[in-house]
């Protein structure tokens, strides 16, 4: 650790260090960040990115009373550092250490656990007008990358900010890359402008900024005036924030500390709402990231040779598999085009991209209208597949809702990172869907168990009369061997199945390879069970139904245990067992009602009791120790 | 009827009227709506404001071949009445009449079946994206008002539009109202220039305009070119959508037909997305919705005297309730704000807005800022309550996850129009808040069976520690006299209970009058029955778990059933039968696995079988004859 870094346990001993210190300093962060994150992974590059515009904000503002608010939040690293969270920061992300987003429970200095885009703005406003009720004159500042404005939540606030008749500064952090390159009309605007100016004219451009300022003694109202004039642009993203009645400063550079100091110390004197326009370079300072941004925008462990970069072989996962059906599948059909929010390398679509551009659509991080658009070509014959987490289909729920399963429309949805995510933990968490889901008529809900099972949910899908919804997990993916025959609607999957069987275990998912793995663990037992890959959790299998009036059934499924599968299960049951005396023996394994932290994903399976073990234990308390050939 | 709508029986009959015919068939337009809905309700005064913009388009387009996608939909009246829905109209909003907004079932005219806001740019360009695949020449017009081109949604779709390289034009229906006046840096944006310039200015700009675009004969494109630089003002919303890339025109007098038609057939031939902007007058043309349009938003039944208009009076309803009951806890604490999303009115804020307007927001439609905002005003410890319609909460599920229930914070929602909602339809039941609601861990929710109940429950929630939601119905509320005990968290609350009864009615919510008048049906076949006022669906009462050990239990919800009220009974009840060989009785009711079509709120309730005869005769069928002491 740097000699400067090692001495910062608030922002409060930040105070007393000369530009030239915090300049050094800087530079012990980004190494401390690099080290960190190839030991643990994490997101590299924008970090690396929001260094000097996060020293700075802490120089000039204090946010003990002040309150800095982050969108989406996976650039707090710097900020975590600087807020006494050095040590935690070594077992980042593990369920001991510091977690990759902001907190509050982990300190006072972060106001919000976020990791969805577009709610700094917003939240912001709603502490900003909190406190203008209450009378309290801390400031408050919104750290909002470009890839977050454009989401139509940030629109909404910023069309809502002349509420305010106080302070409330937005710095846009325009790195011009989201997760993939932003897109949209803004992100045009915006590159417009940079392409209007090389760097070096921006450079100047602060200098003569901070010339005109002149010295501290001046009336600050009067030199960010002149800051204002002489910042502002012709081709200037001021035209759309002024349309919007909100004063745009900049565009300054987000590495120029000195420049950085001096314009947050004019604008924390604004009283009124106020955006500044920042430029940073995604991976500043470390060439591997700084060269390829998409690659360390989130990264495992790596190790550094030099400039060089060598990471741990990924193992092929869900997505990878869902990415080469799909082109399969895209090859025999011209109608297949594929859909995502910002997502395209997270969802596996890159391949689809490059082999066809023209049916490839990433409308930045903007879940309604991927939705939306997918729904109007649905309407005009085209086979939409829309690719999207889990956790951020909640933003397009009621898009799905009237705009597709309303209108009965042919929309494929594949939901990654369905289930629990590991190390990016409770914002992200996909554990929601099977609920909200399957409360919508026709829709038909899927799960595959494994790579053959996946081809197989993808190629029925687009066979589907109705909108449709595969989900799977942050995993990787097995190639179990235990082929099935092709998707029926509503047909489950006997694996193991018995009339001697003392219970069922119906799993959804990924949670069927555990299934397979506790009954092996039984039969050593001499406990005979059956195990069956549900495949749908809409319609629900009626054979599962039958099997649940003649023996004792297990539900697995990772999701939420309120409203999910086996809740399904328990709802078609009692509809079939209504006017029987039968008593029903249904145990439903889920995901439990409270927040699950990060950790590793198989730990948080753990806990929930999703595992291969607590799968076994399940049935034994279950079934009565008669039912037991032991 | 008049002379000329009379012998419209598909738009193709227009395209022979003059243009004075067409400002005839104006006047016939309206009255024939004026008169339709005062007998039957509906939306008034946004469809008289539409129906010269409306006859143009159909006069110029081609909608057989050409698309038109109405935004929210609800003035979409005069494009029923030119699309062949003259008789259907007269029964408007009822179980064999026309649906209260656009239906695809109901016509080819209509593309998508919606209510919701901000959907008809977005779908649009899905559908003109799909043409442009398909190759198909067809022209896509959008249709939205300025209420809800400040929807994110709207947002994400403007900054998508450069994904078109081709036709799709916009129309901006700008009648500087929402359901309530429209909020926000936009409307004020569009006012500005309303402002600077005066209606007389308008015409007189239009008609410059014509006389620039001289005969027919001369080239569109530079006839375009001089409208486009004519219409073009100092202060104008070009501004706002240059900086979108969208080309801009207007403001054009939108009753004025002449220029419509002349402006449309101009517009007509671009190759590329435009917007159209046009100011309209809310209830034009009739007097009373003119001067009032919110009252003629949405209106039931009326009688014209001259210029004045008689309603029925309405009953007391639930939203009458809750704005009283919030009025006066409000008075004590200064803390309580209120906040909604263009609903005022409708969730009965307006009193609350009047004695406390620097404690009212109204964000306008814009339902996930609107949560945000509650968030960050929890955060600094006010105790924001927001009101927001069901069916518009899945608009903002994820803030509500996130933003609000992650973080633990104290926000109260009011859900109003809980349920089936009568002739609105599919697009506006909220039947699905209970289950995506109870995946969230620690939310409280609540629904109130009276008025004693809804004050109680509403004070009940300001004290709660998480956040709480109180869904209540679109209905007349009743006061019941049987006056419970205060709220205590997850104790229902036992209207009529005995040890001899053979099942137990739970009720939730406005369920519980339909149940107890069940009971009576039964006690007076001799059949004794408890009924069990749920008062919560999270956490659910543990004595209606010990209940259901007991007897046969008939939960009874106006939501969906899967994955309601009822299906977390059944969860809870398996949770401890596990290990035993009870048989669970339990007979879920609640609204099916189907989109129910508009009707009276009360027809809706008998298809699902939750009146109380319905009720009564589950209850029979659950009852072992040997149970029924007859």
């Amino acid at each position: 650790m740097g000699e400067l870094l090692e001495h910062i346990d608030s922002p409060s001993a930040l105070k007393n260090l000369s530009v030239k210190q915090l300049k050094e300093l800087a530079d012990e962060i980004r190494q401390f960040i690099t080290a960190g994150v190839s030991q643990t992974g994490g997101h590299l590059a924008s970090n690396l990115g929001v260094v000097e515009l996060t020293i700075a904000l802490h120089y000039v503002f204090d946010f003990a009373q002040d309150r800095l608010l982050w969108d989406v939040g996976h650039q707090c690293y710097t900020h975590k550092l600087l807020t006494g969270r050095r040590e935690d920061f070594r077992k980042l992300r593990q369920n001991d250490g510091a977690s990759g987003f902001p907190n509050p429970a982990e300190s006072p200095y972060d106001q919000f656990s976020v990791g969805h885009a577009g709610t700094g703005i917003a939240t912001a406003l709603g502490m900003a007008l909190g406190a203008q009720h209450t009378g309290s004159d801390e400031r408050i500042v919104a750290f909002v990358g470009d890839a977050s404005i454009v989401n139509g939540l940030s629109f909404e606030a910023l069309n809502n900010i002349g509420l305010l008749k106080r302070q409330m500064l937005i710095v846009l952090n325009d790195n011009s890359m989201a997760i993939d390159a932003t897109q949209g009309a803004v992100a045009r605007f915006f590159s417009r402008v940079r392409l209007s100016h090389t760097y070096e004219d921006m450079k100047k451009r602060s200098h003569e900024m901070l010339e005109q300022m002149g010295p501290f003694g001046r009336s600050m109202e009067g030199a960010v005036a002149r800051i204002k004039k002489s910042l502002r642009m012709t081709f200037s993203p001021s035209h759309l924030f002024e349309a919007l009645n909100i004063p745009y400063f900049g565009p300054v550079d987000g590495h120029d500390l000195e420049s950085l100091v001096d314009v947050f110390q004019a604008m924390a004197r604004l009283d009124h709402p106020a955006i500044l326009h920042a430029y940073t370079e995604k991976g500043h300072g470390f060439a591997p990231a700084g060269n390829d941004p998409s690659r360390f925008h989130s990264t495992g462990p790596f190790e550094v040779n030099g400039d060089d970069v060598e990471t741990q072989p990924r193992k092929r996962s869900f997505t990878d598999a869902f990415g080469e059906a799909l082109v399969e599948l895209a090859r025999d059909d011209q109608r297949i085009v594929a859909i995502t929010a910002a997502m395209a390398e997270g969802t596996g679509l890159k391949d689809f991209a490059q082999q066809f551009p023209d049916r490839f659509y990433d409308v930045g991080i903007a879940e309604s209208v991927a939705v939306d658009m997918a729904a109007g070509m649905a309407k005009k014959g085209l086979r939409p597949v829309v690719c999207i987490y889990s956790t951020f289909v909640q933003r397009c729920f009621d898009q799905i809702f009237q705009e597709v399963s309303l209108q009965g429309l042919r929309v494929v949805f594949c939901v990654d990172r369905a289930g629990f995510v590991g190390g990016d933990g409770p914002t992200h968490h996909g554990v929601l869907d099977i609920g909200y889901f399957r409360m919508l008529p026709d829709i038909c809900l899927i799960a595959p168990s494994d790579e053959g099972e996946l081809r197989k949910a993808l190629a029925f899908a687009f066979q589907c009369d109705n909108a449709s919804v595969i989900r799977y997990p942050r995993e990787s993916v097995m190639v179990t061997g235990h082929e099935g025959p092709s998707f029926e609607l509503g047909k489950s999957r006997a694996i193991k199945s018995s009339p001697n069987s003392v219970a069922a275990i119906v799993a959804y998912g990924a949670m069927v390879t555990r299934a397979v793995k506790a009954a092996a663990i039984l039969a050593a037992e001499g406990v005979e069970v059956d195990v069956i890959d549900a495949r749908f959790a809409k319609p629900v299998d009626q054979e599962i139904i039958a099997l649940c009036m003649s023996k004792p059934v297990i539900t697995v499924e990772d999701h939420s245990l309120a409203a999910g599968f086996g809740s399904a299960v328990l709802e078609e049951a009692h509809r079939a067992a209504s006017g029987t005396d039968k008593a029903l023996r249904i145990t439903t394994l889920g995901g439990p009602d409270r927040f699950v932290p990060h950790a590793l994903r198989d730990r948080q399976l753990q806990q929930a009791g999703l595992d291969a073990v607590s799968i076994a234990d399940a049935v034994r308390r279950v079934i009565k120790p008669s039912d037991a050939r032991i």
